[in-house]
């Protein structure tokens, strides 16, 4: 991989497109992991873009990356079906598997674009080490859920994970129905005490709600009112959110969006994208896990966030601009980091597009081409924190580690 | 592009993929575009695909490939407003942008694996001169629609359009509501005496539905029932049928399914994959045109059918091997030639994709992988009637002429 010198200049980039539209022809100068100028200076080594389309790097808003093991592994259950199935896996699953997946995933993502994730497993030191490695945005924590779990042990864990460059420590939650009441107090005790967040999985199917009903006398988010919780959580999924909840989720922290992932497990979810837009809520998108997905892959996600909204609402509402802000500037926004734009003082984080590929291309045209057509194949680099990774080069680390994950689950 | 000896062999395939199964570390030997034999032998040149896993290459049942110079051009609109912005582009496009169109189209559906599709333009002859030239199987012929065109002299020049070795002329009608019943029946007269079939969008929307109900009294599949269409015709779309309808479909040549394209237009349909499998239809995939999908990958409409279906039906019925099916052996079914499997005597249309980037990669999670997670990047040649084509040419080609068409653009 290469690594640039500490101070360097996209040159002539061909076109610039972020949440708040497109420049053409523009230097960008990186110094530290920063954007430190837009426009016509030039500093340091020269990187020439005048083929290439930049733009923000993408956020992940909820995966699950050590899952890379269990892809394909049970692909045709619903959801509850699903989970016991990974979870009976997951018993067996080893540290190495774990690791490796988590390595995977990420270099899955940083050739699809994506330059920061929030994950949820048992294994966040690894996630801290390869954050670090990769210099990618790292947010992860220990998982409390009660059936696999002592929650005093979760917490004692987490206790014991500091934040460092790339990584922030996060309290993870599996959701309202898979833990006791006490977990979920302690979760939040937690999550003041450290000065961080919860990321959780609330009202993702059906069943969820009425269970939760049934148990609690209340829908999920109206408990995690009552808990005082709501202005903490990464909410992620809301398939099945009421309209009043959309109204308390206004103080949340973000709602995640994972289109492929609510499809695939059939859970008839209708996350509410435009009105929670409407109503001023920081929506995010995330891929889920390999497992439920099976791609890491934000391009993909922003595409069908937009088919979802628009097979649920038989309308056209929900438009290419509000997927790409919600994979872009608003994934940032829940994680604290200024970035997700590309302007003065913003993380370097950027994808290069081979422009040659992006035809038709006009301005006009560029963002439905970035949202609606753009695979992962036309990725050139994605820059992380400043550092320049070549497709090439990580596809290339992806085959040497797919090889060794192939070995790994031979021996399971 | 790399063109092979006429005999050559596929040595050592690390798996083969196809609607029946899989087989491990066998050899493919192809002789004049055809599967000569699967096993042990070697004949020819050889080619090592040790680290390559090989499926049948893929139909794409219904595009319209000239509509690149479409791709991007107005995303945000319903179907019959965005019909309309159309059809006052197409006005304006010259027979270079079409044919340029087409061109590009037929290579990103090769190296997205597909080897056959199905076409509806206004540009035929340039579907037979670039089916010729890249050996991809192309079935196209003029489309009658009476707002655009006279039908006396589409039928006209339809009636001069020969087939070739890779070339099938069958015949477009856009639907029943963009054409009289006049024109229907001059279609009908034309499919029987040319001895091929028609392709037609049916049921798209629900406002389609109410404008045929109400002009001529029937829902649209009654409508050609009545004037005895059905078992001419490639049923493009229906996701607005009646359960009677589905019942009536039983007789069609194949129903195509467009799962990206309604949902991005949001028409809502419904298409009824399941009970049309069950009832022993042959239903197929299709992309649509780059403006309403953006992408013409047909691995991507593979997931996309079975996330969609999931989605309505709220269970998990419909799985990887029914859209793999629809992606590959019925489409060969729909456009009458023997392909589509990996068999002796069959087409030698076929996908190579690198194993090592289909992680984890075991016999029962191949079908998944292929289907859900897969990407264009994953294809390593694409093999049409025999010729072996390395994706890597492919994308060199398609951005030689992607320039080309944005500067054709440049000129409207």
């Amino acid at each position: 991989m290469e690594v640039r010198n500490k101070t360097y200049t996209l040159v002539k980039c061909k076109l610039l497109l972020d949440a708040r539209g497109v420049k053409e022809n523009v230097n960008v100068v990186v110094e530290d992991g920063v954007i430190k100028d837009i426009g016509n200076s030039r500093e340091g080594d020269e990187v020439d873009c005048s083929n290439l389309v930049v733009t923000p790097g993408f956020v992940n808003s909820h995966t699950h990356t050590a899952m890379i093991a269990l892809r394909g592994y049970y692909d045709d259950a619903e959801l509850q079906e699903w989970l016991q199935r990974m979870w009976d896996f997951e018993k067996r699953m080893s540290s190495r598997l774990m690791r490796l997946g988590s390595e995977i995933a990420i270099l899955e993502m940083l050739s699809s674009g994506t330059t920061a994730f929030v994950d949820m497993y048992f294994n966040p030191e690894d996630i801290k080490e390869l954050a670090e490695k990769y210099k990618v945005r790292g947010f992860a924590g220990y998982t409390f859920l009660d059936s696999m779990l002592d929650p005093e042990e979760v917490a004692r864990r987490q206790e014991g994970l500091r934040d460092s460059k790339h990584f922030k420590a996060i309290v993870n939650v599996h959701s309202v129905y898979s833990v006791e009441e006490d977990t979920v107090k302690l979760a939040k005790e937690l999550a003041e005490s450290e000065g961080t967040w919860i990321h959780i999985h609330v009202s993702e199917t059906r069943k969820e709600i009425y269970d939760v009903k049934r148990r609690t006398g209340r829908f999920p988010v109206e408990y995690l009112r009552d808990l005082g919780l709501t202005s903490l959580v990464n909410a992620v999924h809301l398939g099945w959110v009421a309209s009043w909840e959309i109204e308390e989720l206004k103080k949340a922290r973000a709602t995640t969006h994972c289109p492929t992932s609510n499809m695939k497990l059939a859970t008839a979810g209708a996350f509410p994208f435009f009105e929670m837009m409407e109503g001023g809520i920081n929506v995010t998108l995330g891929t889920d896990g390999a497992s439920s997905n099976n791609s890491l892959d934000i391009l993909a996600e922003m595409k069908n966030a937009v088919l979802l909204q628009r097979h649920n609402y038989w309308d056209t509402r929900i438009k290419a601009i509000h997927a790409f802000k919600a994979a872009t500037v608003n994934g940032y926004k829940l994680l604290g980091i200024k970035g997700g734009l590309l302007e003065k003082g913003y993380a370097a984080d950027m994808v290069l597009f081979d422009a040659s590929l992006l035809y038709p291309l006009t301005r006009d045209r560029l963002l439905s081409n970035i949202v609606y057509y753009a695979g992962q194949d036309a990725v050139v680099a994605t820059i992380a924190d400043g550092v320049i990774y070549s497709r090439s080069e990580l596809v290339q680390r992806r085959r040497k580690l797919g090889e060794e994950l192939n070995r790994e689950l031979e021996k399971l």
